[in-house]
């Protein structure tokens, strides 16, 4: 592929080489090795692993190979609040509660509208706030455990998460920072030191339970830049190296691969009202031909439509089924409004349900998850009075 | 003046030449004409003032003024726990005390525990922690109005900095904070956004109490920068520029002038036990002559020597007396011997008190000066809410 991308946490350009990422990140594929392994772990092979959407990682072998052995890991992912969401933000989180559930295991999510405010420097705090009540609210509609689910926000918890933030801190030089997230003199001071609370939530596991040394990291790969410095200080702090497993992100319904934010109408957001989830779809980019003659006579192209993604990364469990749909695409048998249709039915289906679950969750909902209701700060602090 | 001296807020080099430092960090010196509004508002000229150990300021005629016009004002002043503090340390916070209880208004307090922690990169938490609990009682044992005294301490109250600290960092880019304090690319990220921490507190009396949109911060000179920097951004968050009066710093008690936090026998410590305050006096570099003789037939030379500055920032609140002092070493009625017997005498009469009351400052005492227990965050951060 020769096309132009560039990809940072912030930000994402152009359509995505994954392979190339692999490379120039230093990450690695989940390979056929690595697939048997997480078999004997699961005693499946993930649907989101085995459709290669989560399909690159780091040390996931190493973790995995320590589980077998005994030893606990909790997962961390998160949320930047910088807007609604949409169904690819949910993506890494519908993988995650799996997860979890398959592993009976604590989970952090991070919300984090402070990386949100130092980045958008016009961003107002009510904005950022009303977001990540909002985002939080879509994210515990997908049904996570209150038991063993922990939600820390960084405006809100900061006092959690800043002793380990600041013993990340003064292991971190600006030099490496630049290198790795490429700041320049106009960088403001928020966003060079703001790695260091995204990377905390990585150790916190322990200053939770002594059994959670360990840490594996489910999340988008354009957030592996964090990881990358996270892991190169965890050995200073007397951590193991957290592990990352990486997704990829939920293709636009544009041709152009460029990122939602900025054109809505090449996402599906969770709050997207019946009609304006088939306007979406009707208008999304396919591989079908230009017409039904056409279709009926060369096939279609599932290889690069984005209604046969969206039945691949969310919307067609049964893996048969997804096969059959593309055969038929690829036949003739099928025309782009049918699949289109069909899609829009599921999606507004799923929509629907997400919003009545939704509605339910009010703010004593919320507080059962959050971190200060169910960690004891003094204790915590005690712990990190042990920290190097 | 040739000698070198450099200055910043992590270390004083060489003997400070503070008419220099006036024109290079570009503040005022406080003329007669601002100590006359001085007067005005506080019915005298604070000692401190009349001697020249507070001798400059930012604004502090336009505070005064706008005092003058009903608007109130509240302190704001810190100290970073990285040991055990000596006489120098409590100096402002002397002077601090002294404002606050002629204008009956709020203080806060901050102690900077992360500071400290990201600058000195192989101090431990637990270091840090038992300093800054330990420096907490020495200063409340100089008899702080627990009413509208509030302490934040940076670490376990960062809760209610945090919210602000991220306003303050993202008005501020690298090069800004670099050409200020002179960040390298191996500074580390922790210190670099540490300034935004700082700036906080120069900002949070409004969301304590909306009375409070003005700001005055006695302090050492050595901690300009950061409030050049928090005037620089002032207006941005919609806020006055804090208004500043900077102190001298106590004297060393050798010659060199260099500061103590390596030399321990170049200051007295609050822990100093009555044989140490003997030895350090008796040590201590004067401006007497070699022999007595020689004194009786020359006299000494007060204006370089550290005793008579001990008498002159904190010893000898008497100005005719200390005159006299001035003029009998002058003439060689007095010699070292018996000037040096003396404030060792007073130092250790005022040590004696100062250990007495701090016994008594548990940690009962100290919660109810401490930010969280007289502020309700969650009103603190619906004020937030409303920042630009």
């Amino acid at each position: 592929m020769n096309e132009e991308f560039s990809i940072t946490p912030w930000e994402v350009k152009g359509k995505i080489d994954y392979e190339r990422l692999v490379k120039s990140f230093g990450v690695k594929i989940i390979d056929d090795n690595l697939k048997s392994l997480i078999k004997k772990v699961f005693g499946e092979i993930p649907k989101l692993i085995a459709r290669n959407i989560f399909y690159s990682h780091r040390d996931l072998d190493i973790l995995l190979n320590e589980y077998l052995n005994g030893k606990k890991f909790y997962l961390y992912t998160g949320r930047g609040p910088s807007g609604p969401m949409h169904l690819g933000h949910i993506l890494p989180f519908i993988f995650t509660k799996y997860l979890q559930e398959k592993l009976s295991t604590m989970l952090i999510i991070q919300m984090t509208p402070d990386e949100k405010y130092v980045y958008h420097e016009d961003m107002r705090p009510s904005e950022v706030y009303n977001y990540t009540i909002d985002n939080i609210r879509d994210i515990l509609a997908l049904g996570f455990n209150s038991q063993n689910t922990y939600i820390i926000d960084d405006i809100r918890n900061i006092n959690f998460l800043y002793p380990l933030a600041i013993s990340v801190a003064r292991k971190v030089t600006f030099s490496t920072a630049r290198a790795v997230f490429g700041f320049t003199p106009e960088t403001n001071i928020g966003l060079i030191f703001y790695m260091a609370i995204q990377a905390a939530p990585a150790f916190i596991g322990y200053f939770i339970s002594d059994e959670y040394k360990y840490c594996l990291i489910p999340a988008a790969i354009d957030q592996d830049p964090y990881w990358r410095i996270t892991r190169d200080i965890a050995g200073k702090l007397g951590f193991p190296k957290p592990a990352q497993i990486h997704g990829k992100l939920l293709p636009s319904l544009k041709a152009t691969g460029k990122m939602s934010t900025s054109e809505p109408e090449s996402a599906i957001y969770l709050s997207d009202d019946d009609d304006i989830v088939k306007t979406k779809i009707l208008n999304a980019f396919t591989g079908g031909q230009p017409t039904a003659r056409e279709q009926r006579l060369y096939g279609g192209n599932p290889e690069i439509c984005t209604v046969y993604m969206y039945y691949y990364y969310l919307f067609e469990e049964d893996d048969r089924k997804l096969m059959e749909r593309y055969t038929k695409c690829k036949n003739g048998e099928i025309l782009c409004g049918e699949c289109k249709e069909e899609l829009s039915r599921r999606i507004i289906n799923f929509l629907s349900q997400h919003r009545r679950r939704k509605e339910k969750i009010d703010d004593e909902y919320i507080e059962k998850y959050m971190i200060d209701s169910k960690v004891n700060l003094e204790d915590q602090i005690k712990k990190y009075l042990l920290l190097r």
